[in-house]
C-alpha cells in the first residue's frame, strides 16, 4: 500500500503523519514513513541542490527535472522496495507536489511535468493521496511560529505563489478522485490527526 | 551558431577544440567554449552527484534525468545568451550523449530519453554536431597514459558498455545527418585537428 500525504508547507503534515504511524505501528501494521525528496544518500544530496539558498539561478525547468531526478532514486531505493515486502509506505510529499508547484505554479504546464514524471516513476501512482489544504496565510503564519524549522528558499515566495499552489491541489484532487482525500487542515491539529489516521484504516 | 563535439571518453575531443578555438580566434570570432555536464554553478553541482564514484546507486532513469537537468541549467544560463550575441558557442557533450549513454547502452530506451531531454531543452538542436569515432579499446588506453585526469566511474564500466556507446553514436549520427559529420578518431591528433578545424570553417 502506498500513501502519500500532499499540500502546503504549514499545513501540519508532518505531525499528523507522526500521529499515524505511532497508532499504525500500535496495531501491528509495518510502516515505512518518508518523504520527499530525500529519503536516499543520493536523492537527499539532489535535494540540498534544489532548496539551496544560493542557487537562485535556478531555472523551473532544471527544478522539475532536479525533484523527478530524487524521486526516482527515492522510488527504486526505498519505495519499491517496501511495497514488495507488504509494507505501507506513507511518503510526505510525492509526484503531486511537482504537479502543482512547476506545473502549475511555475506555469511549465501539468501535461509536460507528469511526462517526465511518468519517466521517472515508471507510472507509479499511490493508492491513496491526502491533501492537507489550508489557506496559504494561515500556513505561512504556522511556518514562522516553529522555530524549529528553518526557512528555506520556496518559503520566501510570495504568498500569490503559494495561493495559486493550492489552488492547483485542489484542481489536481477532481482530477484523480478515486485516490484522493481532501481534508480542512486549518483546524486543530488533535482533530486533524484523528481524521488522517481514519482515513487511512478505511483504505486498509 | 551552435556546435556540438560528441564521442567517447579519451577520443581526443578537448584537445581538438583547444586547437580549434585558438585558430578561431586568431581570426576574429567570438568563441564561447563550454563543456557538458558543468559550465554553471548549478549544472556543476549536478555533475558532482552524477560522477561521484560513491554513488553507485544511481539508478539509469536518475542519471538521465540529472544530465537532463544540468543540461538545461546550462543552456538557460550559458549557451542561449551566448547565441543571442552572435557568438559560436562550442559545447564538449550535449544531448546525444545521453541518448547513447543513458538510450542505448544502459538500455533506457532513445524515444524516452529524447522525450525529457526535449522538455529540458524545448528542441534545441546544435546546427553542427562533429563525432569523434574511435574504437573504444585505443580511448581506453589514452585515458590511462593521461596522468592529469582523474578516472571516474563511468570510465570504470566495462569495454562492452563502451563498445555499444559507439555503435550508438554512429547509429545517431545517422539519424540526423544534416547536422552530424563523423572523424576518424584514430588518427595522428595533429590530423584531428585540422579536419575539425576545416569543418567548422566551411558551416560558418
Amino acid at each position: 500500500m502506498f500513501i502519500t500525504l500532499e499540500g502546503p508547507e504549514g499545513s501540519g503534515k508532518t505531525t499528523a503523519i507522526k500521529y499515524a504511524v505511532k497508532k499504525l505501528e500500535e496495531m501491528g501494521y509495518e510502516i515505512v514513513q518518508t518523504r520527499e525528496p530525500g529519503g536516499t544518500p543520493i536523492s537527499e544530496q539532489i535535494r540540498d541542490i534544489i532548496l539551496s539558498k544560493n542557487n537562485t539561478e535556478m531555472d523551473g525547468r532544471t527544478e522539475a527535472l532536479l525533484y523527478a531526478a530524487s524521486r526516482r532514486q527515492h522510488l527504486v531505493e526505498k519505495i519499491w522496495p517496501a511495497i514488495k515486502e507488504g509494507k505501507i509506505v506513507i511518503c510526505d510529499r510525492y509526484l503531486d507536489s511537482s504537479l502543482a508547484y512547476q506545473g502549475y505554479a511555475r506555469g511549465l504546464g501539468e501535461e509536460n511535468v507528469l511526462n517526465i514524471n511518468k519517466f521517472a516513476t515508471e507510472d507509479t501512482m499511490p493508492d491513496l493521496t491526502i491533501l492537507f489544504d489550508i489557506d496559504p496565510e494561515i500556513g505561512m503564519e504556522r511556518i514562522k511560529e516553529n522555530s524549529t524549522r528553518e526557512v528555506n528558499r520556496l518559503d520566501l515566495e510570495q504568498i500569490e505563489f503559494h495561493k495559486t499552489v493550492r489552488n492547483a491541489f485542489l484542481s489536481i484532487s477532481k482530477e484523480y478522485p478515486e485516490r484522493y482525500v481532501v481534508i480542512d487542515a486549518s483546524r486543530p491539529q488533535e482533530e486533524v490527526e484523528k481524521e488522517v489516521l481514519d482515513i487511512i484504516l478505511k483504505r486498509l
